[in-house]
């Protein structure tokens, strides 16, 4: 199996780490600050695996998957004779511009180039590469050790041929990957996230009910049938005739539901101060990192649940 | 432990007959169509009963609960001497008020009047009837017999004693009751999914992705993190400051993913008729009661996951 270099050693790329190692590659982990790589990256990294082997998600000791992850001193040596670039370093164009400049001119030809951003366009700093049909963003859900939707984007400049690769790459190691058809600001995973909570925003800035209770339509309302099935495939099973079947039922219903949606209601402090003090108030800021655990917990448990 | 009345036998009925007579209510189930009721509505009961039985959530055996439900010739015979009536006939105003106006001539004045309503305000059907303090919106998620969410929301009229016992009256039986403060078309789920599926509708009638990778994005992203913690409380535990801090850090991103959205984007029946035929690819329309058995069987399987 071919190498890979994740490249930038934040919570994402050692995330990443794992899933590459995971799935048998060898890793070269590089982090401009080599002090954190090696005092912090590597040991986290342990950490996470022994996460997973406890809630019996890998088919090898941690140990053995660790071995496969060695931290590298350059970019230089991070992607020489790699298949596959993961980049993760911070959302800012001009650093992230200069990192894949030096990544492109070292990597194989026939690498494939590779960023987590979240936040940024791919066309906004990966075009200027050498043999640009290779880069594209390949965003994570974090930790994406433990979720795994990937979402690719290309950037005009890669190739179908590149995209598809990159698929069938993620799909692969055990990863969940969509593919964008062109670039759009946050892609899919965030704006959904985003419209909902901008309408719930806009249900608790005007007194309807509480932020708790958003939270409880969610976990013993809609996700129980969204863990399983996604919101077309709701709608499909939801009557006799199919999806045709319910917009014909619904569809008033549902578009009306879109056309009344505030999602550019404006937050005030106010607002977040008061969600947050009921947030707090379940959740206290020192309980956050506990908290964190459980809920990584879970999400492998409800991995497991799809599974079976 | 007090009598209740379903008013109603359809799926929603039958399903809420379930509930009460599962948490250990005598139960008198009526419907307009008495050869319906004998011949559909409780034989349906049975299985859903046994369904329940198979996958571990009932305490007693299925034909302990089945024995406390009964069909009633009558409105007056099903709600005279009952602590609670739950309504869920057509979703027809006219319909509804009728339906109202006798069963508040029947029942007990301190009995507890709610409507499984989705469609409807209360204020249009409830207001009319005698003492209409006590009349509310119950609004289940379907089947209620798997899915504990009960939206409260009062008509104006309702007493806010009558709200708060609801909500306790719920919890009680196992429900997950939210109250809202006051009313808004569609309550806060519905609005909350079809906000989502409006700006999913827009990014598939633009090309974005397809429908399968939308759902994609919510089973294998969103949904791991919405099964265990609703949206609030997801953005608490991703930073350090929690609610507060993560609002101050990703707040801009956000808020444009609020304000980008396109949640009045048109559906024309050319985009209905491409998502139905990804759909019934993937389930053809003569596998859809199969899958709702296993959708059902998932909804179960995750509420143990939660409760675990």
């Amino acid at each position: 199996m071919g190498a890979i270099a994740c490249i930038g050693a934040g919570l994402v790329g050692r995330a990443w780490a794992v899933v590459f190692a995971r799935a048998g590659h060898e890793v070269r982990l590089y982090d401009r600050d080599q002090e954190a790589l090696n005092a912090v990256a590597l040991p986290t990294i342990a950490r996470i695996l022994d996460g997973l082997d406890a809630a019996g998600m890998l088919a090898e000791p941690p140990a053995a998957i660790a071995a496969r992850i060695r931290g590298a001193p350059s970019v230089e040596d991070a992607v020489t004779g790699t298949i596959h670039v993961q980049e993760s370093v911070r959302e800012d164009v001009a650093i992230k511009r200069e990192v894949f400049a030096e990544i492109a001119r070292h990597a194989p030809r026939d690498a494939r180039l590779c960023s987590s951003t979240s936040a940024l366009r791919g066309s906004e700093f990966l075009t200027h590469v050498e043999a640009p049909e290779r880069a594209m963003v390949a965003h994570p859900v974090n930790p994406p050790s433990h979720i795994p939707l990937v979402e690719i984007c290309g950037t005009g400049l890669t190739s179908p041929e590149a995209v598809a690769d990159a698929r069938a790459f993620f799909d692969g190691i055990g990863m969940k990957p969509i593919v964008l058809n062109k670039e759009i600001d946050g892609f899919i995973l965030n704006r959904l996230q985003y419209t909902l909570v901008a309408e719930a925003m806009h249900l608790v800035g005007e007194g309807y009910c509480s932020a708790s209770d958003i939270d409880r339509v969610m976990t013993d309302g809609l996700a129980l049938r969204w863990a399983s099935i996604g919101p077309f495939m709701v709608a499909h099973l939801n009557a006799a005739g199919g999806f045709r079947g319910f917009v014909g039922q619904l569809g008033p219903m549902m578009r009306r539901m879109g056309e009344d949606a505030r999602t550019d209601y404006p937050w005030t402090d106010a607002m977040v101060e008061a969600i947050h003090a009921e947030m707090e108030a379940a959740v206290p800021i020192s309980a956050i990192p506990e908290r964190q655990h459980w809920r990584d917990g879970r999400i492998l448990d409800t991995r497991k649940l799809q599974a079976g």
